[in-house]
């Protein structure tokens, strides 16, 4: 059973704070490991990525065969459904037409003195997207990385995608071709990251890593950042439900359950207003758990990390939210509009008792790559910003400079920059020599 | 004397390419000080922040004194020379109009599935700037980090800044004033990126750290990732100027030493299509170097990084700057603006013969803080969106779950995730019972 709190009770604040602040992932420490592999990767290029997928995708690659063919892509493809394809083309249309909108506009305008500025926003040139084999390889994270680069105007789009004994998902491959990946290379794991970061005979370097991997991968992106960009590093998956008693409980513990699904450190919480109804989720949760395919993972995720929360009243159980900062927060509510008006941090909202979770997942149309672990204080979801960046632009005339070169002048003075305010300095003498002329 | 590159000579590109991987910082290993230092404070809280600062800044502070009162600020501002006020207040001013329209616009939309999507932005709550002491004690970084979370909406805005032996630069306090920081802390090194990270008995944790700092600075601000939001770890100054040989060359070699005088690992690179002007801008260098205040850290950097490169046309000097990606770029030439739509990678753009990056440092208005050592690849100067994050929002009616829940169901099916699955089939069936009845 998962903890049972009620913020009237006295010891409620203790409890909470350690709900807050529990442990849920023990990542293990591959870092020296990782590092070897990357350094082996910059010494023998193809040679070292070559022999490691060998070594732990049991997959023995040439230079030629690191890369599927545009005829292999074809044929792994040919064996989707008619119905599976249809369902993957409605969410890359929906993820895309959302991110369309996310586009943000150049500027630039004159000031009042005469100074033009503005700022201009270009895309990434090249981009890596790392796709998990095995049971973690997703479609839907493939459309969710791969969209928004193209909708950005990455030039150059590849994944890394381990392919353990050859097998590989042919949904993958369908959602990078709908989303217009360029190249899909079978490669996995830390040498993965370090081709994609310093590249090698075979493969171009990128400018940007994203998308979810193991702690191999996870090492990896931590230790090429800054000679690359990457996405945040993820940890396990959270849901929040702010629900009152009119909804079907059946509903709400799914809705917990689709979190609690994914992995046993993943958590699920459920705030409510009323005591019975929680008592009432809780009891369909263990009913679902009965039959669910994935009782064992979900089972744990809950008894180990889910918590049912009662709180007096909705405004407070908002506030608990905020405390929490979900990566995903379900309002099931009468006025769910007027409750997310008091929502501080969340990485996405669901509105209503008709939007669960499970829909941002697929064909909602926002990002389903969220900040974890409390990080909504300050991070935001995958969007077309993270392939974009801005280079800021001025432009002095004259006069411009005139009026506001002397302050500059001044203070780089104060910070014993000499030549600083010299190379400001120079040009209004010249102006002074001008009028004076 | 730096090197001097012709892109017509056949060994061109590999000198290019080895300017280009030259590593400038050898940035010392302080990683296992700087853990068992956040480990202390998380322990004992403000009792290790005031033992450190005494052994490390000389300085004997008790809870009580770890603040500035704001009479000791008020007296501390007192001291600065009305013509330093100034020019304070009016860079003061230009960052804010700047940052103002920095502001991204929440959305919401129906789209014809009638689902109702969009975006909410949300300030972080509570940051903390990071300033050096010393000579690194920059009032123009104050302004630089902290006004773009005040405009932001940041609500609570504090400072660390270590007053060694209980010195401290005046201007750095009005700067703070004049930037609206609630609290400015007497605090350094990696005690004070602890302590701002997780809070003591005196000192409240913030929920995001920006600001540069020393080797010790920097290696806490990449422990404490995760747990709060950072900026990026900036790493040594660059300058690129692409100049014709219609300018003075004095100035160009001024405008190439107000990087090289911030310090020894700086770069400052001259690209232009006229050998005799690179010639005379080095021989301006040299001239300049005879007299500079800080000539020996100009001078080493110049010796060691400089360089000027010579090419066939100023479109060949577009292209090369892309491939450094300079965090600063001057562009004085005929048409600078024609030039820029060529750019591609660059943190700055000052346009035209009359904008010395030094304007950009202090009161153009654009951010000082830029990405460094190539990373302007693939990231973008501090702004407002910084001290922002991105809430996505989703809102299904019944009539729209009808139009998407079967494709998500499908999907999640395909991913093997029942629950997923079954929480949006569990709504669709109450809508087909509605309906047959």
């Amino acid at each position: 059973m998962p903890v049972f709190l009620t913020t009237a009770e006295p010891d409620f604040e203790t409890a909470f704070a350690a709900l807050l602040s529990a442990k849920r992932e023990d990542a293990p420490d591959v870092d020296a490991a990782v590092a070897a592999i990357i350094d082996d990767v910059r010494t023998r290029g193809d040679a070292a990525v070559i022999g490691l997928t060998s070594k732990f995708d049991r997959l023995d690659l040439s230079p030629e065969t690191l890369a599927f063919t545009q005829d292999e892509i074809s044929a792994e493809c040919a064996k989707v459904s008619d119905e599976d394809r249809a369902a993957l083309e409605l969410a890359a249309e929906r993820v895309r037409a959302y991110h369309d909108r996310q586009m943000p506009e150049d500027a630039r305008w004159t000031d009042a003195a005469g100074a033009e500025l503005g700022w201009r926003w270009s895309p990434v040139s090249a981009a890596g997207l790392y796709v998990p084999g095995g049971l973690a390889s997703y479609p839907s994270s493939v459309l969710m990385n791969a969209i928004p680069a193209k909708v950005a105007g990455v030039e150059r789009l590849v994944i890394a995608c381990p392919t353990p004994g050859g097998a590989v998902n042919p949904l993958v491959l369908l959602a990078a071709r709908l989303a217009g990946v360029d190249t899909v290379y079978r490669i996995g794991g830390a040498q993965a990251i370090a081709a994609l970061a310093y590249g090698t005979a075979t493969i171009r370097p990128v400018d940007k890593i994203t998308g979810p991997g193991n702690a191999y991968v996870a090492a990896a992106k931590r230790r090429v950042f800054g000679r690359v960009g990457i996405d945040m590093i993820a940890g396990p998956s959270e849901i929040l439900v702010i629900a009152d008693r009119d909804n079907d409980p059946d509903w709400i513990a799914l809705d917990l359950l689709s979190q609690a699904e994914h992995d046993e450190s993943a958590q699920s919480i459920l705030v409510t207003d009323d005591a019975g109804f929680g008592r009432a989720v809780a009891a369909a949760v263990e009913k679902r758990l009965e039959t669910l395919e994935r009782r064992a993972i979900a089972g744990a995720s809950w008894r180990d990390y889910g918590a049912v929360i009662v709180t007096r009243d909705l405004h407070e159980a908002a506030a608990l939210s905020n405390r929490v900062a979900p990566e995903h927060l379900e309002l099931c509510v009468a006025d769910p509009d007027g409750l997310a008006e008091r929502i501080t941090h969340a990485g996405a909202i669901f509105l209503g008792r008709w939007t669960p979770e499970a829909i941002g997942d697929y064909v909602g149309g926002p990002n389903h790559v969220l900040p974890t672990a409390r990080s909504a204080r300050f991070s935001s979801g995958l969007s077309v910003m993270d392939f974009l960046k801005r280079t800021t632009i001025a432009k002095m005339t004259p006069a411009a400079l005139a009026a506001i070169g002397p302050a500059a002048e001044r203070l780089a003075i104060s910070e014993s920059l000499e030549a600083h305010g010299l190379s400001v300095r120079a040009r209004l003498d010249q102006l002074n020599r001008r009028e004076a002329q």
